[in-house]
């Protein structure tokens, strides 16, 4: 059969390396670098000609940077002959901006999904996205891979004796009640609300916690703003202690600061975008998707079905 | 007929500003900003139903980062139904990675032309392409202007006794015919070789230059290396002064310093790339060229040839 190569570019070396060694394949050795004005440059060093290439990208800060090195990289494989291109994107940026809430307002998760087909993308597999209707907005085959099960393996070993799993608003109550199952615990649910224009919205928790460990759960937490306050109001009525966890740690702005002064007692995230320097908490522990990811290559590339992978 | 609207990204408002009011009209209310991790957010803040909109964009640095401004803000121009989405793009991001010089490279121009037919651009208008070439990357209307015409304009006023007109290198020897016709003068090239691998190149002028004036012209000074050795030959070769000009200054890393401690007299640019405030050096002279684009944009509404602004 053909052959099999792993790329990574320049968003999550690590993970890709993970990823490498796990398949027991080297990395591709290509390098990714900058003109002097900024435009990206990208040499690959070995000949990938009728490979079945995957490459490693999450779209993560700095996005546009990021969706730029991906797309020219899959025109530099198409160029060079690949049999496929393979895109594994831990992390899908814009994911959020997948439809018009106002006027006149750009639906850039397609955009991304019409670049990535334009480009010549020949299959992309994914992790956890916002919407699960993205996967929709490709015409090209999708495998969407769950961290539910990497996060409640975390939690299971720790065994908390009475566990409640809170999604953090009305978006995520099918994830939580996935992490339930899983973990055997009923569910509760922030029903954030606004009574009047210009009040402060009232935190309203719909489920028992009263003396419970409580999990939230979300997909993303970005500025953590929802999860802190949501946490906060979780201790505030009663819960014994609060635990978070998400599958992306996009953490900008003011996130790391909201969690230190949180009542989050460990925030469980998984590697889909690296924490960096800036992103360092002693509350944060990271899980590796490593394992999930290429196991789901190897599948993929002996074309076998990847539905195992989500029970 | 359907009402022309101009907008501007944030690469080159200032001769967006100056394009919209040549033209007549208020440039279109839009915000283009980012969300706390880094991804553009674009905000139309005036319906643009049936409009003719023409958008300005230099994909000069952060060069991913204006392309994908473009790209997003395409694609929320196509969701509120413009009539036409016609891009104006001073300066063509990308335009030297045109071709593969080495195995396995990617060809970005062709990428970005395909990226903006697939977000939806109706046409480009462009200035100076690296390659005219590039415009058969497009299967879209390109208008392609010229900035010969601006720069020799300024080089006439001058009154020079005995002018010569100088390309730096072979690729440019039409461009320099163009401006010595205009100034009814003579070209000179320079012709550099390696004599042999590892040594010094050796800067060989082919024309007359002693004693005279000599402009040397090109379309694109990114780190002015080529251009800073060919003054200095013309200097040491007996030119009695050195001027340059190009259409677009890049001018990245160490191209200020250069010019500075360069033979250069005065060097000529446009605005198709804003010089800001890193830019800057009393040798250079920035002409506009929102006039040229501001009749081509008002010749291409009006359904009129604009083959008259190249004369
Ligand atoms: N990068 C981002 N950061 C913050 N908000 C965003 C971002 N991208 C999109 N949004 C907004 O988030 C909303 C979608 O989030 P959600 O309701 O959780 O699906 C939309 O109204 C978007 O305008
Ligand atoms: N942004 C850039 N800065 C410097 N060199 C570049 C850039 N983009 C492409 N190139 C290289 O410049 C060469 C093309 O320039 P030219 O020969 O002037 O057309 C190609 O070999 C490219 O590898």
């Amino acid at each position: 059969d053909s052959k099999l190569k792993v790329f990574s570019l320049n968003s999550n070396p690590e993970l890709a390396k993970e990823i490498a060694d796990n398949i027991g394949v080297e990395l591709g050795k290509c390098t990714v670098t900058s003109f002097s004005d900024g435009e990206i440059q990208i040499n690959i060093e070995e000949s990938i000609r009728g490979c079945d290439v995957y490459v490693v990208q999450s779209t993560c800060e700095p996005v546009n940077q990021h969706i730029m090195e991906l797309l020219i990289m899959i025109d530099a494989l198409k160029r060079a002959s690949a049999r496929s291109i393979n895109i594994v994107m831990p992390y899908y940026g814009y994911a959020r901006q997948d439809r018009k809430a106002r006027a006149r307002e750009p639906i850039t998760a397609k955009l991304i999904a019409d670049l990535l087909e334009t480009a010549g993308a020949s299959r992309v597999l994914m992790l956890d996205l916002h919407a699960p209707q993205i996967q929709g907005f490709f015409n090209l085959p999708i495998d969407h891979l769950v961290g539910v099960p990497i996060l409640s393996d975390y939690f299971e070993e720790k065994n908390f004796e009475d566990v409640v799993i809170v999604s953090p608003d009305h978006g995520g109550v099918t994830r939580a009640r996935k992490m339930a199952d899983r973990l055997k615990a009923p569910i509760a649910i922030i029903d954030k609300r606004r009574p009047r224009p210009n009040v402060a919205e009232v935190m309203n928790i719909v489920g028992n916690i009263e003396g419970k460990t409580a999990i939230l759960i979300d997909d993303i937490i970005d500025t953590a703003g929802t999860i802190t306050l949501a946490a906060n109001a979780l201790v505030e009525n009663g819960a014994k202690e609060v635990f978070a966890c998400c599958t992306h740690p996009v953490l900008s702005g003011p996130a790391i600061e909201r969690i230190d002064n949180s009542k989050i007692k460990e925030l469980v995230v998984t590697n889909t975008i690296p924490l960096g320097e800036e992103k360092s908490s002693e509350k944060i522990t990271e899980l590796s998707v490593a394992g999930l990811i290429s196991e789901a290559i190897v599948r993929v590339h002996e074309r076998q079905s990847i539905s195992i992978l989500f029970d």
